[in-house]
């Protein structure tokens, strides 16, 4: 049972990474477990050329897997991008945070990174947003919370509440 | 539902990964769908410095999941050694054939892999062993299938009549 945290910008090169990155070490360092699930549009590769995943992967290997004492590491071709809800499902019981960046559409709880000089405009923020986490003065007064993108320890106690709460999936 | 095979030699080099490789090329051929899940004996790094899965992780994130329209990639530490038939779950619900490199103790059903010039020894075989793939022409009589190591098709037609006579977990 995990909160779920979706990080949402109105462009790229805001600083979500920046802001996850941020958040992640700060719920750490109090002890919580943490996944993170990143949308790419593009084709990405992760493994390297020559190792043994890789040459099983290019033998045509529908899905590949690999464990040390340490970590797991699994790749699996699918037909069509996964539902975000099916990747959820596949880190949420290891952990007490997932934070997701990107996937607009979803319906977890959001929250807008705005960066003053870097974004291009606000997002239309729905019901589902529960923060924007800004650098910015001007007054915002269409979600209920406004965070300091650079004070991760106010974001980190924000989503602690949360998960608190119980409002976990 | 996938008939699970684990692929042993008494010592490396002996050509494990060249023989998965043939096997998963053959089978793939015929319209199957594989997993393949390796043991590494060391801390493998699979993912690349500087990628935005490698700043989530650097940052303490348990697990990571990146996903495209073609493909997922997870990632995830673990406070030791995962179970092979913890590898087996996450893996054997979408495909046909689970080909395991390593992994010496399971009780999965096993080929032993004895490459004249290459194998120090053969491996001491129990119940679990169905076949012996082998370049040798000595006479193996403790498995009672002996393959043709560079004989892939051979191969595959074996490890189809398992899969079709239901032999699956």
């Amino acid at each position: 049972m995990a909160f779920v945290v979706n990080v949402l910008a109105s462009n790229s090169n805001v600083g979500k990474t920046t802001l996850i990155v941020g958040i992640v070490k700060e719920l750490k360092s109090r002890g919580y477990r943490i996944a993170t699930i990143k949308h790419d549009a593009h084709d990405f590769e992760i493994d390297q050329e020559g190792k043994d995943t890789w040459k099983h992967r290019q033998a045509g290997a529908d899905t590949v897997l690999i464990s040390s004492k340490s970590k797991i590491a699994l790749i699996k071709s699918t037909e069509a991008e996964a539902a975000l809800e099916q990747l959820v499902d596949m880190v949420k019981d290891d952990v007490d945070f997932v934070i997701i960046e990107g996937y607009k559409g979803s319906s977890f709880p959001k929250i807008e990174v705005y960066r003053k000089g870097a974004s291009e405009r606000r997002l239309e923020v729905d019901d589902t947003f529960i923060a924007v986490a800004t650098d910015s003065k001007e007054a915002i007064d269409d979600v209920e919370v406004v965070l300091d993108i650079n004070n991760y320890k106010e974001i980190a106690d924000f989503l602690i509440n949360y998960f608190k709460r119980g409002a976990k999936c």
